[in-house]
């Protein structure tokens, strides 16, 4: 049974932002391409710029106590990335819970999409023993990039679960 | 929508190996644990020593223009590996067609379960385009490790899809 | 007997580039800090943007069979880099002969020096056979970045030894 | 000015231990060799690999407040290492003085010399200052391997510098 592919995006588009990175030659294998693992990598630059582009440094985070462990991950590999490629990271707060979150990412090199994935993340503390997401976090997790357009007043408000 | 857990492993037991090794410390984070990524590289050596177990060695295959990079991923951090833990990574060859190969994977502490996840990989020539697996190395995906007892013939035989 | 702390770089400023990063999660380990093998994907970096600010890239000198191996790396850790932290990849070429280059390089935050090292690198075909700098090569080598002021011209002209 | 030689190993043979492992596939780079920045893991590896067969864990020491950050290293890559050699690191401690020590590697694939360096290391506490060496850990690093013959009674007993 292959994976199946991950069901189509349906979040506000205020939940995803873009940050562009080059490909270094240290990331590369004997393939010549990009080695899988990196992508992984590349998701987490994307989320903490997601963050940062929220006002928030994940440091900061780190610094009072939260932390975000990734708890589950998967990825679609699509077509190669290559050194010196300039690509694109499209990070998306797909869900956010009380205890968790989940992003999802599309790594794009001009139109072309090179791998696809998502990870889960659990809020958890210094002891790595889970934690609730305080209130002022999941407000992040909800929010518009900074200087950005309020996303248009849903039907019924958007709430964490 | 939480990634579904991944379904029972019903393979023969002979397509599993296992292969055991240190955690070192460059493969840590701030966190003080393995870096999420580094579970695709303890995957990685899973399968290549799945494979000499067999007899056959990756880099040979790569030699005559067959290569297998990792189309798709998936894992679930169960509890984190430390700096010097000594770990074992079992390795199954779940599932094999005529151009792709499917493996799942459970790195243990002793008892513990610290991670588990599968890879879909391709076969590819030189050039990445997609490629059947010859005979000899499809027999080898179905194979148990050298020197281990065959496997009971099964009522109808298992043949590559 | 510890190593000797570089002599001064006296190459002329036309010869040295800058280039920012921020420093990734993944590039830390347990002690909470970059770890220092990182420094040298760091250099890398460097050379690749000191070479395309001379509008070069040095995946086209692969692409036409050349290649630069590090033959000799040497680092001195000043102050550790963090998650997170704004540095910048001052990087110097220090030194051609017809066969090799030398570069020299300081990773700083704000003001602060935090490591400072050079590489030496060997100019090799495909086949990884030592090779001579093409004459094109060795001028960039010897150039200021595109746009930037000619160096004054020395009492006698520079030459690759 | 190139990077002298490493001057001869002048060391006691007793200081000397040998650890062998097998080269990822993860470890490679594009040119289908093993990136230079790894063979700073393999020295790391070797030298957790030398105080293990001394009887001491590293974890052990960091748990007790005592790091050993690398503050300098140097490297000389001979022949390149490649997917799936079998390689030997050799690990030396060459120096001990009060709060540094300094080891030197060799990385060899059977008789062939790979990669050759040193690395200087500083003792600091968790708040990463410099520390003295406690008397035990010293003790250590003048010591053969645990099982291994006691080495020959000198003219004048070694002390720490």
């Amino acid at each position: 049974m292959p994976l199946k592919p991950t069901s189509p995006v349906e979040v506000a588009p205020h939940l995803t932002s873009r940050h562009a990175l080059r490909v270094r030659f240290c990331e590369t294998d004997l393939m010549g391409i990009v080695h899988h693992a990196g992508y992984l990598g590349y998701f987490e630059v994307g989320r903490v710029e997601w963050l940062r582009q929220r006002g928030v440094s994940y440091l900061e985070w780190a610094t009072r106590g939260f932390h975000l462990p990734v708890v589950e991950a998967r990825l679609r590999y699509r077509k190669p990335a290559r050194f010196d490629d300039l690509i694109t990271i499209e990070t998306t707060c797909a869900e956010t819970t009380r205890v968790t979150v989940r992003f999802r990412y599309r790594v794009l090199r001009g139109a072309e999409l090179l791998c696809e994935g998502e990870t889960r993340l659990a809020c958890v503390g210094d002891d790595l023993a889970p934690k609730r997401f305080p209130e002022d976090v999941t407000r992040v997790l909800l929010s518009p990039e900074v200087g950005a357009e309020p996303p248009p007043a849903p039907p019924c408000a958007p709430t964490a679960r």
